[in-house]
């Protein structure tokens, strides 16, 4: 069974929220763990709403210090307080988010030591992986927004083969033989007889990617760190032609979302952080989509799987 | 046609918010002005949501400084910023959230100088009025919670009685004799007649009241001051059978709201900020409705009008 990469919106309005969408924050289920991407005021609403277990969120990664994407960290910290939260919660944001929740847990005298909260300050001068382990890399990497603003990618690491058990037996493969042939090594019988990879092993799933990139405007620097991934979310603040606005408030139109998709070939393309000028999102898509049909406009609420 | 004086609920949550129920903030429409009392976390939403004007509420009351009572004033103040507010904002509240703010306002680089942001101190220790015009005056009041807390109480002025037009002409009134007629006095006509007050005058509406009693234990010290309030809201945090656990949290119990609303002779009682360990609120409101049948459990963008 292919274990889940699923990304779940909680939040995809810009500036302020609307009575449809909340500020920006989404959630990236990887294998059973959930990176918190964004935190918008009402984040832990959603997270209630969408059934996702707080205690199962590990990592915190906010792009940028405007308020519409980190308000609601405050409450939901206050929430892992009051919950009894012993695990360690790592935020990965600007050196100076630590500043900010520190007065506030002092203002609101609340007693942050039953589990580590470790801040990792962001580099936003070039791509840098902020988490690795065996199964998965997380990077963060500069967007191009007024205040200093980064975006994530998130990749699957290669896995190994399976080995087919039946073949263990018709072989008689020993167990040391086992993990060279799970790394792609063919295997010699005790009368030379020769077996191709291919015959002993399934494939691994092919690994699966996700970036996220907001607030942004129009940015080519950072379509060579985003090749090829699987599932693409883009800020598409404007329609194209509001061109100009986004290019003054460092935002992007869709059409701009949609070239950076096709530049980076982006499987697929998800637009959000629509302006509350816009009753529906759905020429901003229409744009989007002229450009890079593979793209969808997100809604709160909604999930994303990446097969 | 009668001027309105309606509550809108726009959270009804304890701590920590439900898939149903935002943190506390309410909004109460005095003749077309809002007053907006408590601002947890999703304010600015549930204005939206509920189609309240933002530029139409000047006055804020916070009760205390726990999160879930005021966490969302920050996003609501950045946003009165960004859409270019110019008529003063008035917050009354403990006297430490001004620096609470302020810190905010600095740390997020917002120029916050095109309106009047004018803090208020609460006086925790007794009654106090912080609003008073010709229809309107708003009192605090101490409650009785872990933190200095307070409760609002909003009472409609007496207003002078309509003088019947047509009786103007029938008895040839003189304007320099309605002001008179208009606060009570019987008119002589020319010819030595007395008219009595209640031929020439129909009697204003009874002045309204509304009063806000989050969080708070058991207060008995408060009933003079909310006595025979038309609309009461009392927070109902546990059921009955967690008194012990309402006491030690400075909380109180359905029960507890309804012997205030009996002992203050309040017209209705509204209940609300409901802990989360209970499925729905129907236990705690039998529970008051024993005590005090006029009773209601609070829902999220529910109104409730004051006749």
């Amino acid at each position: 069974m292919q274990v889940p990469f699923k990304l779940t919106i909680l939040g995809s309005s810009s500036a302020t929220p609307t009575s449809e969408r909340y500020p920006t924050a989404q959630v990236l289920n990887v294998l059973g763990r959930f990176f918190l991407i964004d935190c918008g005021e009402g984040t832990q609403q959603q997270l209630r709403r969408n059934r996702i277990n707080y205690s199962k969120i590990d990592h915190i990664c906010i792009s940028h210090l405007h308020g519409d994407h980190f308000f609601g960290l405050i409450g939901l910290i206050s929430t892992f307080i009051l919950q009894g939260r012993r695990s360690a919660l790592h935020i990965y944001a600007h050196s100076e988010l630590q500043r900010y929740i520190k007065f506030q847990l002092d203002f609101l005298q609340l007693d942050q030591t039953a589990f580590p909260l470790i801040f990792h300050p962001l580099n936003f001068k070039r791509p840098q992986v902020i988490v690795e382990n065996k199964k998965l890399r997380v990077s963060s990497f500069p967007l191009k927004h007024r205040i200093a603003c980064c975006g994530f990618l998130f990749e699957e690491l290669p896995r190994e083969a399976n080995i087919i058990k039946e073949k263990i037996a018709q072989y008689n493969i020993p167990i040391r033989e086992i993990k060279n042939i799970k790394a792609g090594a063919e295997f010699i019988t005790e009368n030379g007889q020769v077996i191709p990879n291919a015959e002993l092993t399934i494939p691994a799933p092919k690994p699966r990617s996700y970036a996220y990139c907001s607030d942004t405007a129009y940015n080519e620097a950072m379509i060579d760190t985003i090749r090829g991934v699987d599932l693409l979310y883009h800020e598409a603040t404007f329609a194209q032609q509001d061109t100009a606005l986004a290019a003054a408030t460092f935002h992007s139109t869709g059409v701009q979302a949609a070239q950076i998709a096709k530049a980076a070939e982006a499987k697929k393309l998800l637009i959000g952080h629509f302006s509350a000028r816009y009753k529906t999102p759905a020429e901003i898509l229409r744009q989007a989509r002229d450009i890079f049909p593979a793209t969808e406009a997100v809604k709160d609420n909604a999930s994303y799987l990446v097969e």
